[in-house]
């Protein structure tokens, strides 16, 4: 059994969280979700819905896998020292640390991915850019995978790379059960990414 | 300024409620999102995260656009009374009413699909059309709009289902520019549907 720790904070874009724990929450048995926030009660996130926190951050940042979502309350330009401090902390002790969108600037924003390859959403690539000029930025890629990190493009990629990382975790086979039991058609290829042409990132 | 009711109840499928929202979270001075639920408090999703109800079934069952997700907590096999009375008062005054995956079963159950064409979750197909003896049951499509219904397959199909209904309320260059911001590939043609194929539904 794998633990996840999945990071919430106010704005956080709501699909960058939910369509990940979708398919790990096929798997029961294997994943044990837990969401992370910085004060007790909830987070509500891009869309409104009021999210319960379930552990603190300074609870633990012992997790198997971390999950990084981004959206317009990434705290990023204003930087959060507790999360910043968390991120540190965690990804050094996690097996897996994904990002979806934005969430690869905040972890860019901490140091974390220096020397790495990584992505990021393609309509603010160049503003998420900014906070990780030691990262190898990747303009052209849905999902990017660098050891124990992987940073997908924007929302809907976060999808793909979460079956992906399933996919390391236990097999190919289960994370393409896991999609067809969602009707997901996954898009298995990493550097399939329409939206890198379509805001000319390249 | 649209109202959606996006009902909640326990173990519904996580991304059928949040895929939709995602999309509908784009446009708030155009869509205003309320969770309704039977109790106060939380109810948790199929992947464990405790959701926020907003409102209550017997507050007010007057929303623009519904919502009505599926999921391994449908109540539909054991029948909620406040429920099934929720919907088909709701159904009578909404302009839209949307399910995603067995969501449909349960629309179904109340009565207020018959004679009407609808779809549901292909995997669960058999399962779910008993509670619908008099709906016309269509078995390869993406979604299925008649009048104010539109009944979506499986979990992902009620993103691109969603996207249609925004499509219909506004026009289908918003819905494109929506599924741009979250880097979705929009599967624009109801009747794309791969998984009845793969499920053996005809």
């Amino acid at each position: 059994m794998k633990s996840i720790g999945a990071l919430v904070f106010p704005g956080f874009e709501t699909l960058d969280l939910f369509g990940p724990l979708e398919f790990f929450g096929w798997l029961p048995n294997e994943f044990n979700i837990t969401t992370v926030g910085e004060n007790t009660g909830h987070v509500t996130c891009r869309s409104g819905q009021r999210i319960a926190v379930d552990c603190l951050l300074g609870e633990s940042n012992d997790y198997d896998l971390l999950l990084v979502p981004g959206g317009p309350g990434t705290p990023v330009e204003q930087v959060n020292e507790a999360i910043h401090d968390w991120i540190r902390a965690a990804s050094e002790k996690a097996e897996i640390v994904m990002s979806v969108c934005t969430g690869s600037a905040l972890l860019a924003s901490t140091g974390v991915l220096d020397g790495r390859k990584a992505t990021t959403n393609k309509m603010r690539f160049k503003w998420a850019i900014q906070f990780g000029p030691n990262v190898d930025w990747i303009g052209k890629a849905r999902w990017v995978e660098d050891g124990k990190f992987f940073t997908s493009s924007g929302v809907s990629a976060g999808m793909d790379m979460s079956l992906a990382v399933i996919s390391r975790i236990l097999d190919r086979k289960t994370a393409r059960h896991v999609a067809k039991c969602a009707e997901y058609s996954w898009t298995e290829d990493p550097s399939s990414d329409p939206f890198a042409v379509q805001h000319e990132v390249s």
